[in-house]
C-alpha cells in the first residue's frame, strides 16, 4: 500500500510542516510547484529528499494563490487552468530530472482538488494538462471524483487515494467536514482506519456500516507535530498488520 | 544567420510587442518563462506559434520580478538563482513538450543578462542550472561574457549573438547605453550593421575602427511598432545580400 | 452628471488604456490598487494626473490576482476580503495624500463588482472595509445590488451609476453579456443613451419599454482607442445636451 | 528607552515569530506591509494587538521580494523605491486606522536597511517617501547611516536604534556579520550590553574600548523560541536596572 502526503510546502523563508521526519514515513510525497506554495529550492531540496530515500515524487498541483495557500476556489478558463497545470508540471519535472529523480504522478491540491470532484470543466483541463504532458503520467485521486472518472474513461493511468483521518458516509463518500465527526483525531482509530482499508479493502462508515473501498494509496497528514505522530503511527500499525509500504505503479 | 528577439512578453490582460508579426521575421524566438514575464497561456500561445512556423524556442529566464520586468538587478546566492533558472526552464520545457516543440537554448534576460557578463557567482549559477538541465542544452549570449565563458570552459554548447542597433567600441564591446549613440536609430545603418556581422563578420566601432565579431546569432526588437518595421528591414536587408536566415544548430 | 473610467489599469512596463485622453473626458477615475492591476508608480501618477486636472479618485478594489486581472471569482472568507479591500484602500489614500488629492469614493472591480450583486457575505464585508475606514466615503456600484443595498440599510453613503453602453432589460437589470444585443457597439446609441439617462433619468430597454433608471453616474469605457472615441463622444453629447459632467457629491 | 521587533511578518497560511509573546515585551512593533512578509490580515491582527497592549506601530516597509524575505538588494529607481514606501506605508496605517492605532514610525527592512545605509539614491527615495506622507513621522534606523543623517538635515524627526546582540566596533559601528564574533548569542552578555546601552548610553566594544552610542531604542528579535526567552530577559533586565520600557516619542 502506498502512503502519500503533501510535501515541500515551505515558501521562501516560512516552513510548513516537518518534510525531513515525513520523507522517511510516506512513500509517495505530493510536493508543491510553486503556485499555492513551493518555491524553486524547496521544489529542488524536496525532489533530492525522495531521490535519496526512494519516495515517489507527484506534482501537487495547485491555483496559483500563494496567499490563500490554493485552499480558495477560482473561477478559471479551461485555458487559464490547462496552462497553469501544465506550468507547474514542467516546471516540477525539470527539478526533479536535474537531481536524477522524476514526477511520477500528478496530485491536485486544496481548492483545485476540491472543485474538480465536480466543475466538468475545470476537470476537463486538468486531465488535458496532464495528457499533454504525457498520457502515461498517473493522477492520483478521489474515488468517484468528476476528474478522475475522466481521466479513466480517456485511458488515463488512474490511482485512488483513501482517507486515513476522514470519516466515511455508507455510500462511501466522505463526511463533509461541516459535520461533527468527519475528522478522525484518535490515533487508535486512524490506525484501525488504515490497516481495514489496506488488508480489507473497506471502511467502517460513520453510521457503523462497512463499506467496500478500493484504494491505491492513503493520504495522510504532516503539518503538525501531532500529525506527524500520527502518521508515523499508521505506517507503524500498517507494517505491523503486514502490509508492506510501497509506492502505487 | 540566426535572428534571435524577445517575445512572448505578454502577461495576462496586458500584452507587449506585436509577436504575430515578429514570429514570421525571426528564426529564434526568447520565450519568457512567467518570472519577468509572460502566463503559461501566453507561453503556451509562443510555443504554437514557434512550432507552426518553425522558429526555434528559447528559455528567456530571469529574475523574479514582475513588477520591474527583469531589468533591476537583484542579489541572489548561488543556490537560489540555480533553482530559479532551473524552474523556469522546467516549465517552459514543459509546455513546448505538449505542442511538439522544445526548448532548444537559453538566453537569459534583462538584469541577469547584463549581471552576469561580469559576476562570477550568478554566472556560474546560471551556467550549473542549465548544465543541470540538459549538458547539451545550448546557451546565448553576449562574446566575452563571464557566463558565456564560463560555459565554453566547462565544455557546455555556447552560441553568441551580436547586436544590429547598438553600437561598438574598438575593442568589440558594447558603448555603454549612457553614452551618446550607443544606440543606432537609423534603419539604413541598422541594416548595413546587420549585413556586414553576418557577412564580413566584423563591424565598424563608433570611431571607425573595423573590428572582427564572432556571432551566431543577431539580436533584434519588436517591442515598438517602429521596432518591428526595422526588425522586418534587417531580415529583407540580409536576405537581399545573401544571407540565409536559419536558426544556429 | 458624473462621467467614471477604469483608469491607472497599467503595471510596471505594461500598458493598458489611454489614461492621458481618458482624464481629459472623465469627472470620476476608478483607480487601481495594486491587487489586480496598478503598481505604485502608476498609482502615483493617476492620483497626480486626477488632482492636476481636477478629477475625483476612486478606490478600484479588486481581487488579488494580476494573472486574472481580477476578473475571476475567488473565494474569501469575509475576514480575508475585508482585509484586502482595507490594504488596497489604505495604500490608494496614502499616495492619493501625498499629492494632494484624496480617495473620494471606493468602487470594487471585475469579478468582485460582480460576484457582490449578490454573495451576500463578500458584500458584507466590502461594505464593512470601506466603512471601517471611513463612514463617510462613499461607495459607487450598481443599483439593486446586495451590497449597495447593504451599505445604504447601515447609512453608507452611496451613488449608483448606470451603463452608457449596455442594454437594459424591462425590470431595470442589464442583458447578460451571454444573451445578444448586450453590449451596444453603435456610438450614436451610446450617445443617446447616455443623454437619455443623464436628462430623463431613463433608458429604452431592449424591448423598447421606457424603464426609470436613477444613476449619479454614467460608466465609461476607455481600453481601446475605439472606446476612447466613443467616450469622447459621450462626453459631447451630453455637453451638447446642456448636461454639465461634475463629479457626484 | 524604547524596545522595537519586527513583527507581523507572517504570510498568508505560513506563520513566522511568535508575536503573541514578543508584543507583550517590545514598546513598538515593526509590522512588515505585505512587500516582503505581511498579509493584510496579518496586518491587521498585529495593528489590533498594538493598540490593545499599548504598543507603538512602525511600518517595516521592504523590497516587492516575498521570495526573498525582502533580504536581497534590488536595483530601483528613485521613483519606483519612492512609489513602493508610500504604497506600503499608506496601506499599513488604513488599517492601523481601522482598529483605533496608527503607524507612528517607519523602519526600513532588511536588504533596504542595509542598502540605505550608504546608497544615496535609495535612501533620499525613502526620506522623500516618508516626507511627502507625513513630515512629522519619525523614522528609526541606524545612526549614521546615509538615509538617517538625510532625514536629520531635511528636518524630518529622526530616532535611532542599537543592537542588544550585535557586538560594535571602536569607531560605533557594527561589526559586519562576516566577522567572528559580531553576534552575541550569551544572554547575560546580551542583557549586560541592553543595561549598559540604555543606563549609560555607551557599549562596550569588540576591543574592549568604551564607546558612546546615542540610542532612543533598542532592536531586539523574535523569530525563533531561543530570541523570545532572549527578548523577555533583556526587558526584565532593564527594568531591574530601573529602566522604563516605553515607546520613543
Amino acid at each position: 500500500m502506498d502512503l502519500n502526503a503533501d510535501l515541500g510546502e515551505s515558501f521562501g523563508s516560512w516552513t510548513m510542516g516537518d518534510d525531513a521526519s515525513m520523507f522517511r514515513i510516506v512513500s509517495s510525497a505530493n510536493v508543491a510547484c510553486g503556485f499555492h506554495a513551493g518555491d524553486p529550492l524547496t521544489m529542488l531540496d524536496s525532489c533530492r529528499a525522495a531521490f535519496e530515500l526512494d519516495v515517489r515524487v507527484g506534482a501537487h498541483v495547485g491555483y496559483r494563490d500563494l496567499a490563500g495557500f490554493g485552499r480558495r476556489s477560482l473561477d478559471m478558463t479551461f485555458d487559464e487552468l490547462f496552462g497553469d497545470v501544465l506550468y507547474q508540471l514542467g516546471a516540477l519535472d525539470g527539478m526533479a530530472h536535474a537531481v536524477g529523480a522524476s514526477v511520477d504522478y500528478v496530485k491536485p491540491h486544496g481548492a483545485l482538488y476540491n472543485r474538480i470532484v465536480r466543475d466538468a470543466e475545470q476537470a476537463e483541463a486538468v486531465v488535458a494538462a496532464v495528457h499533454a504532458y504525457d498520457p502515461g503520467l498517473p493522477v492520483l485521486g478521489l474515488p468517484g471524483s468528476a476528474w478522475l472518472t475522466l481521466a479513466e474513461e480517456s485511458g488515463h493511468p488512474v490511482f485512488r487515494e483513501a482517507f486515513v483521518d476522514r470519516a466515511y458516509l455508507p455510500d462511501g463518500t466522505l463526511v463533509p467536514r461541516t459535520q461533527e465527526g468527519s475528522v478522525l483525531h484518535d490515533p487508535e482509530a486512524v490506525v484501525a482506519q488504515a490497516v481495514r482499508l489496506a488488508t480489507r479493502k473497506e471502511v467502517l462508515a460513520i453510521d457503523g456500516t462497512v463499506v467496500p473501498v478500493q484504494a491505491d494509496s492513503l493520504c495522510i497528514h504532516g503539518d503538525t507535530p501531532g500529525a506527524v505522530n500520527m502518521a508515523a503511527a499508521v505506517r507503524e500499525g500498517l507494517e505491523k498488520a503486514g502490509v508492506e509500504i510501497e509506492a502505487f505503479a
